[in-house]
């Protein structure tokens, strides 16, 4: 039988292998380093845990709030006129750090994905078409991943969306900058050069 | 100003980033990602997280234990007259895992390393003295790690010992097994080489 440390440090490297991206080995070396931890940041951490699940999501647009409105949508400088549509919260901060968007956001929960068993009812698509229905927004920016399910997932809530009188738009692919070329793959380069714009 | 997730979250990724290995990036993905825990995951973790500062160090050797003498030195069928020395906890499933080892352990809390100001008093090598001293112990098996903190930290306890009649062994260093030779660093390839042996 395998050594086995004591069994509150196994129970907490059980807890930290359930996150994403931890293997069994990472995460006893988590647990086992957090024995170095003075006793007030261990409680600390458990407090914080426990807050987390007074996290709500945005009644409008589903991104992680503290208040039933998200910060982002309770701030009424912003342009009612463009509206970005991410698969997943975590991609909110990507783009509110480049410091260039200036509309809302609506957050689908995922993107289509049927052999995952993620369909349309899924998503919180009812809840965009009826956001887009009350006429203020003249863009869309489908900002969902540039892959596989990405592509579908724009395509289906493009082809949704056709009867409405909003500009549907995708985010721009090509090379990442500070890229070199000699090591791009072969699918981005394509695109890169199909996409090619006349330098101004 | 970069964006902030709600407070709740980066509090928790503030945790998280404390944790060795575990970059900004990664401790922002890890504590959004524990927003699809249930709240009762979330209580045990937090509940894990306090238990543990009931662990112990095993008041004979170092090992963490539930009590105050861990199971592997209270383990009377053990061998007494083998003791090996380690530099952390973390390095005991290791040898326990070979399943070849029945001796005791000791953990030294770390290797000498005067640039970090980790002198010889920072280690428990007064408490090995004192249990070699019982007379038990016929061979000491330096474990530390085969780099030159590890080899300065076993020369220099040698060294304590030489005055005491016990065998002092230090585990075989040489080309790791499944590896491939053309891989092979020459400072691993010279050693194996050095430490070359008959066949049998």
């Amino acid at each position: 039988m395998a050594y086995r440390y004591p069994s509150n440090i196994e129970l907490v490297r059980e807890s930290f292998a359930r996150l994403p991206g931890i293997g069994k080995k990472t995460a006893e070396r988590l647990a086992v380093s957090m024995l170095n931890w003075d006793d007030k940041h261990i409680q600390e951490f458990a407090q914080q845990l426990l807050a987390l699940q007074d996290i709500k999501h945005c009644k409008i647009c589903g991104n992680l709030s503290d208040e039933d409105i998200c910060d982002i949508c309770s701030n009424t400088l912003r342009n009612p006129a463009l509206l970005c549509v991410v698969e997943t919260v975590q991609q909110i901060p990507a783009i509110e750090n480049t410091g260039k968007y200036t509309g809302y956001y609506h957050v689908l929960g995922g993107r289509l994905s049927p052999l995952d068993g993620i369909e349309p009812e899924d998503l919180s698509i009812d809840k965009l078409l009826s956001r887009v229905e009350q006429g203020k927004i003249k863009e869309i920016i489908l900002a969902t991943n540039p892959d596989v399910e990405g592509e579908a997932t724009a395509s289906y809530i493009a082809n949704l969306l056709s009867n409405y009188t909003v500009d549907l738009t995708r985010i721009s692919r090509g090379i990442p900058l500070g890229a070199d070329l000699s090591y791009a793959d072969a699918a981005t380069m394509g695109v890169a050069m199909d996409a090619r714009r006349k330098m101004d």
